[in-house]
């Protein structure tokens, strides 16, 4: 099978030592652009600035948003300011704005007298859209066409504008205003008859979405209807940019690994593993386990308290509040993935806390009976054991409830339900198991 | 914005009662078929295989893989044989594997005559491709081409081939033997001059997947090239289908929703979570809760025979078991996520183990401050206090080494590192955690 070439560090080092700068060239020319990234990453940024000179500013530019970001920020830290300002221009725009957002706006405004007038209104109104909404994700290269014009003139107008390959499959047809009229795919285009006019041809019924929406929508209009690429619009209906499906993508594989992350209470790293410092690593994690310790050192103060005459119980309280805990962060991680999936909304929520009663329901029942046959080897007497489960049935319904109810909540005042669910359902089934156990004890047994 | 049409199910309804066909014509051709499959999804059986016969087998085989999979198979065990045949014919091959893979192999037999005889060679092949593989994800409708035509030809030649609209934007040079010589995208043959040789336009560098690579390769290789289409290729180098985006992101929010429920110990529910039946999400969650409460029961009966002199300790036993289990279950999502984003691979195990006994060290230590401060309230000495930051440290250690080894060795033996990594390492810190307890109390206080 055909691969990409194994050139190798050592031999591009040979390169550079010996200015054989049309080596160079071939490699960087001839190459995917991801892959010249990845086999250089290894040099230092001198040597990469040396080998992206051989090539022309397209072509840099086509290479530079494949290194990490931070080697990114880097490259950009150690460059040549004549180096920036060409670049910068080159680039597409949504990785350029990308790198801006991670560099320090004091250095930004610095460099931005280098780029073009009309580049710099771009950058400026990308670095305006929030992060984590559609016009933060957006590209403003797009190809447009007006409704009146042939298939034949619309390819001809094609050839001239070049738009780069992400975003040439879809073309938008845009009235005077810049408004969006509609749009036509390129194999349209081509499969047309020459004659026949783009008003004719484009599909009028465009789905879109509006430059303030959430990335979350983005994420499932494009994947719904398996679009190339979605077209972004202001609130007066203007087409301002579009977003492709290879950003979509990275923000999917990004926000998937956050939520996990979430789920097992780490704060996202929002790096790789391998890369992350391991002083941020060690905050990223503490801050979650400290939370969820002073959680767990409440039970232990409770139970420290706890002069119950029925001592045997006391071995048996990790066992029932983890069973809580255990159907609690299940329920909770159902109801996260399930929303972010858009498999359910907020609106179903009496239909999430039926099912969560029920399931929990015979959970409970499942768990009791281990749960009971446990208790009599212990128990004074069969009546003390059912202590157990009877406890085991309300705290893995409890746990049930509060994690499928905590997501929910987040989503409704406005935050990501995989922030902090986890956590939050430990420490409640914590607390009110222990109280919960302590009370079945009281009814059952008397004191 | 112009967005889709709000047609509604009663709408619908009332054409279905007036036989108004071409009213469901006009709703089943003009909206997107997303939107079609959607509004129409509240329908039954029969009326929805009467909205689908008011257009040709063509606009149908468009519509029909945008309901859900379940419904789809209801819908064939629903339909007129007569019906299947040409459906079957007119689907993008990947829909078709997808559906068939979930029908009763007995009735794929029954079914399969129908289907014309090239067809249904396809069928086979790509139903003979495993679960998971690349083959599984492929689609055989592609557009290809021969090396020693010109552009110009290549155009009109894919006018006749008029390929669908997600496979036309690649288009594979091949051999006479389908070996694949290199690509070259519609946007390269719409810029060249009419006249130049297809052969010099190729992309020869051609990167591609075989057909037995795992999913997981496919997703890492699209996403780093921001390819439209990745080529699949047989052992002989021949081109057998190609994988389209939109598949491939589908494919990932898949993953990633199995993955995250796997960590919260779900056997993942592998359909959306209003639609999976109670009792079968029961089981799923059920058969990890009993795992993890048999190893908590291990922990009880323990405890339960634990005749200390320190009775004191004894409530702090679910705190310092707790912040080993946490860590754990931090350490192994990072590791289980940085696997499948391609962050780290099997052969960086011994960075892996030297990043987490760092920040294990660091975290127990974090944790042992309050431990110690908690200890010295209810410990009848400072050095009877002492167990507790001591247990802290170890276990913390321990979760976080037992959290990443997990997921490594899952991997190493071809398991899928999200699977029953965080129930184990449940398991096995709660039976450490309480012996290291015992361990420390022994050592440091004597008995």
């Amino acid at each position: 099978m055909p691969t990409a070439n194994p050139i190798l560090i050592p031999e591009l080092r040979v390169m550079l030592a010996e200015g054989d700068t049309a080596g160079l060239r071939e490699v960087a020319e001839e190459l995917h652009p991801a892959t010249v990234a990845e086999f250089s990453e290894g040099l230092d940024d001198a040597e990469i600035w040396r080998l992206l000179d051989a090539v022309p500013v397209e072509r840099q530019s086509e290479i530079f948003p494949y290194y990490p970001m931070p080697r990114q920020v880097e490259l950009f830290k150690a460059a040549d300011r004549p180096h920036l300002g060409p670049l910068l221009e080159s680039m597409a725009s949504d990785n350029r704005d990308d790198l801006l957002r991670e560099l320090d706006p004091g250095f930004v405004e610095e460099i931005l007298p280098l780029v073009a007038k009309a580049e710099r209104h771009d950058i400026r109104m990308l670095l305006s859209c929030p992060e984590g909404s559609a016009g933060s994700m957006m590209t403003t290269e797009y190809a447009s066409l007006p409704a009146e014009i042939t298939a034949g003139e619309a390819i001809s107008r094609l050839r001239s504008q070049a738009p780069n390959s992400e975003s040439i499959y879809y073309i938008y047809v845009l009235d005077p205003e810049r408004r969006l009229l509609g749009f036509v795919s390129l194999r349209d285009l081509i499969l047309a008859r020459p004659t026949a006019l783009v008003s004719e041809l484009m599909q009028k019924d465009v789905i879109g979405v509006r430059v303030e929406e959430p990335r979350e929508h983005v994420v499932e209009k494009l994947a719904r209807f398996d679009f190339i690429a979605i077209p972004v619009i202001d609130d007066r209906g203007r087409l301002v940019g579009i977003i492709t499906h290879d950003d979509v993508l990275d923000a999917v594989r990004q926000d998937a690994t956050d939520d996990a992350q979430r789920i097992a209470a780490i704060a996202p790293l929002g790096e790789g593993y391998l890369e992350a410092a391991l002083i941020s690593m060690t905050w990223k994690r503490g801050i979650w386990l400290a939370i969820l310790f002073a959680t767990a050192a409440i039970t232990a103060m409770v139970l420290a308290r706890w002069k119950s005459p029925h001592a045997w119980l006391v071995a048996f309280i990790p066992l029932v509040i983890a069973s809580g805990g255990n159907s609690g962060n299940q329920s909770a991680t159902l109801v996260i993935t399930a929303l972010s999936t858009g498999d359910c909304r907020l609106s179903d929520w009496k239909r999430i806390l039926r099912r969560e009663f029920v399931v929990g329901l015979l959970l409970g029942m499942l768990l009791s009976v281990p749960g009971y046959l446990l208790g009599l080897a212990y128990a004074p007497s069969p009546l003390h054991a059912l202590v157990i489960p009877a406890t085991i049935l309300s705290v893995v319904m409890v746990g049930s409830l509060v994690g499928s109810v905590l997501p929910l909540v987040f989503r409704s005042i406005g935050l990501d339900p995989a922030l902090m669910s986890n956590p939050f359902v430990s420490a409640i089934v914590d607390v009110v198991g222990i109280l919960l156990y302590m009370g079945m004890a009281l009814a059952i047994l008397g004191d």
